[in-house]
């Protein structure tokens, strides 16, 4: 292991990437050492902040600098494949944006080819570097929730509308990775239900029911229409409650509130009590996710270690967006996350 | 048309009943004749407060009372059936509490038996009478709204479990008979997930699909376990969006906004431009909606007429809980609703 | 001390007293024998329902009445005075809607003539029943909030106008009777601004500066005219804040908040730093206050105690009170409670 | 009128500086050719930045560059005056921090000089920028509002507290700059409730009474302690009240309410009707009030005009101030403004 700082380029410099690229400037294990994006233009402000990092508008010569020990990819979903196995098989560690990859075929051969290398292959699933998000994973790790009975979030807003792909593969990601953490598993069966509002063949609102092997259940709602934002998630457990909300002052409150069946053998009786106790809403720290996310890919390629957005996590996630395509193809049947088939009815 | 007031007995004061005698007791045009309880001490109570109304706790003495002209029922769902044709077959009116009766074939049953007899038969989806509700079919009628894209609504809080129904049964009544008063239709199909959570074989969670001959999807999420209660219905047009919020001192608020695809010819563009202006809260009335639905039974009877909550609404409102309980029993398969065979993939 | 049911009459049957009147019913200690109005009309539908109990509208009827022992009032301010000077000199205990008098000088006579007779006088300042009120109480004395700094309150809406007292004697009873229940003292000084907005000669809106002996400082708003309903109470100690909203699901809120002055010895640099940790909010008992309140006032009655809402603390509020209105006859100059002087500059 | 840009020196890089900087950059009419400040060490980060900006640690290199045509002051408040006046001397333009000066005597001095050379003064009153308080201008110049009875407003969070300067001073310009914008004149007199809560003789909480020539009353309350952040003003006129939330999506609201004396005529009889219509969030342009307010500074330069943030408007400011000071002085008595002496009993 060693402490030296990991080099770095970044590859696209749209939208998101400036974001990605000024936290690794920030990381203290980080150093970038290149940047590329297939427009000039787009390079040029860049070098008058960074002029120290060098700016190539070919991928080739990202790839042929031996300097550069990691690619931090941020470009359209259809290129990810293509620019990420290109740096694998140049011996470099991968960051790529969410999601992984534009099919989970694509995602198992990044996954496999990181592996056969030895290489770090890091899908960019923010919001598990998001406090409230970790905070709710060591709630329900600490079992204080009790039996975990289902979940409930909206992640609304008026726009953006991708031009190319569907809700569920732009605001999907998040949702999937962040009950993937939570639950420590993929659901069974997916199924959904969406429209083509605004744009013709683009789904813009999608409604997704998830079925886990655990028993817990969860529905998602997505989408670029609404009349206000919402980001809110209800995690409805047998000893406790909570809802997270990225929007709140208070992104986290714990509710003290539940059902309980009483005295269950005495002659079939219905003896339900209901409890409501105290709501606190616990001191989040307000660290950066993103920072913390590059600080976690470098510290996995300098510790042989695996990042909390895994590689593995990255492959499940698409694999949840395909079954919620394949299920929409089949007008909202539900479909089996392994295969193909729809779940017999 | 007469004008005289219409002369009323009201079955069953459990829970509910004593609402709609305290209701038909202030309605203009309405006379409680007679109450029956086939408890006798639920009835006492009454005596006290109403000491001109005859009390029973046999029902044939409502029926073979020539005096009664209307009777109302609020009773549990499994007695609806009986005890509404035996009063229908006796020449009277019937208004019997949601949902209208214990299945769809019993619902249509008695359709035709009011039909048949000429009598008013009017089930109690009091939502249609709430100020709020009928403001939005307003809206949605005056076209302002444009094209209705989809409807997603939340109606969750702690409690109260029924012992013998799901949460399908006893919630969804409210959100299928708002819909179908909104959108002059029912739905072409329904899919449905929920969970037992708390009490063995009675979902206390549901989340529900619903597709509409014209294009409107719909999302519906019903729960008796939540940290906190929610009302909450977003219905997303083209040209405004509205949120409806029964918990709130602005219950209805019309959002200006919405996407809009710009010059849509111009060489496969992507060009989208978002519209966000005022919003504003509408005044409402503060009307009691037991009340207004109350007057609604009277005057369909004097006045020959159809309620607002009609029979049809009422047969149709079950017909689509039956559908979410086949869908449920098929894993979640898209149901149809006119028919029992899945929608096909 | 006996247990017998303390027999009461209620006088006045107007907007208020009725409340009184359903909530004496229903205490277990209290037996009301008469009610009293000087309206037939206003008596009449309480004949129906409490057949039980005598009507009069003469008042002399209830004082003459030896079962009477005890007699709540719910007039006129303006009439307090009077009914409950007559009450006590005959020897029964008396309850008044507060304000307890329309000026000091006669809640002083009051108090004087209840102690010389051994009688229970008591003022209705119903919050002090209130759970989240005894709530915060319990908050101040356990010492948890640290050094009490300041008080803000807001009680503002839209109406009720008096047509003869201001907003101060209306609304400001209520904060001035919480503030005397948490704090133990009453202000040293007071000064406010306010003005008659609507009708002539009534000030509707009244903002007022309280000074307490121990250096707690406090601010009251209060108007008949606003936006939207507030009933908001910030009280914020060194060691924790709470906000007290009789309006919220959550009527109060404990906030550990707070800055510190670190090593205050340190070469007189500025060393302070924030805290900011979990909010909670307790859950709070849900009994109606009203009850609570008419069942301390026959408590007293039977075990020769004080009621919490004491004529003491009658006293006192309606002290402030007239401070207020010396300090608006002064041009909003701080007035003392105890003299007619202003506080020397 | 020349359409050249306008040379400044930024004079202050400390905490607020750099966001002046970064807007006069932004400005078109503007050119940044010089940065002041005591501290290299806070120069050097706006080096590699803004390499074409010459830095120096003297103010005299400024002073003495005769391309620089506007100094931008934004350094501790107690050298406002000294460095606004040498650069006044030196025939140049000055914008300067709020509040405009330390004292009204040195804001009038600096308000005679800039008037005898001919040069713009102008402090920094942001708010004056921010859409939502144009929108309440234009509101209240439109008369919709009808009379303007009273405005309350809260500016209340946890922390900064400052060192040197109490909350009166630090907060209490928007408010007061807010209200002199809005009504177009200034308070004729002030009273004001403070305490040192957490530093000796820092106020940290402050309440404040304000009355207008017009009739209109005010309360402002400012503390660097409390529970959670509000930035709450309501607006209540006889036609309309508005709420502005700096805070909330929907910064400004405006309700369709109020009450009204009917008949007032009729025998001296209380006849009073409240209104309750419909509540409407116009749409508010979101521009960045720093950058219109900086381009405000050019404009005003280049055409020989007013800012909108006036230096009348700032000395006036300083008066307030100066008179709240003066009351907490005389243990809050109503101070007027233009003269030492107390408002007469």
């Amino acid at each position: 292991m060693s402490s030296r700082r990991v080099r770095v380029a970044v590859v696209g410099l749209g939208y998101w990437g400036p974001n990605l690229l000024r936290n690794l400037v920030e990381a203290e294990r980080a150093e970038v050492v290149r940047i590329c994006d297939a427009s000039a233009d787009r390079l040029r402000p860049f070098g008058r902040r960074y002029p120290a990092i060098r700016r190539s508008t070919r991928y080739a010569d990202v790839i042929e600098d031996d300097r550069v020990e990691a690619v931090v990819i941020a470009t359209p979903v259809s290129t990810h494949f293509k620019l990420a196995s290109v740096a694998l098989r140049a011996g470099k560690h991968v960051f790529v944006e969410k999601p992984l990859a534009a099919s989970s075929d694509e995602a198992r051969a990044l996954v496999a080819l990181a592996e056969e290398r030895g290489l770090v292959l890091m899908p960019g699933h923010t919001f598990l570097y998001s406090p409230p998000v970790v905070f709710v994973r060591q709630l329900l790790e600490s079992g204080e929730l009790g039996e975990l009975y289902f979940i409930s979030t909206s992640r609304v807003n008026l726009g953006l509308h991708q031009p190319d792909v569907s809700v569920a593969w732009d605001l999907g990601p998040h949702d999937f990775s962040i009950l993937r953490y939570w639950l420590d598993e993929s659901p069974t069966y997916v199924s959904a239900l969406s429209r083509s509002c605004v744009l013709p063949n683009t789904p813009d609102v999608a409604f997704i029911h998830l079925g886990y092997p655990n028993g817990t259940i969860a529905h998602i709602e997505l989408a670029w229409l609404a009349p206000s934002k919402l980001r809110r998630t209800a995690i409805v457990g047998s000893e406790r409650m909570v809802v997270y909300d990225d929007t709140s002052a208070e992104p986290v409150r714990v509710f003290n509130a539940g059902a309980t069946l009483r005295d269950p053998e005495s002659f079939g009786e219905f003896q339900l009590s209901y409890r409501t106790g105290d709501i606190v809403s616990p001191k989040v720290e307000g660290v950066e996710p993103l920072l913390v996310q590059m600080e976690d890919f470098v510290r996995a390629i300098r510790e042989d270690g695996e990042p909390r957005s895994s590689a593995r996590i990255g492959l499940e996630v698409v694999e949840v967006i395909e079954a919620v395509d394949r299920s929409l193809a089949q007008n909202g049947a539900p479909t089996s996350l392994s295969a193909t088939a729809q779940v017999a009815a």
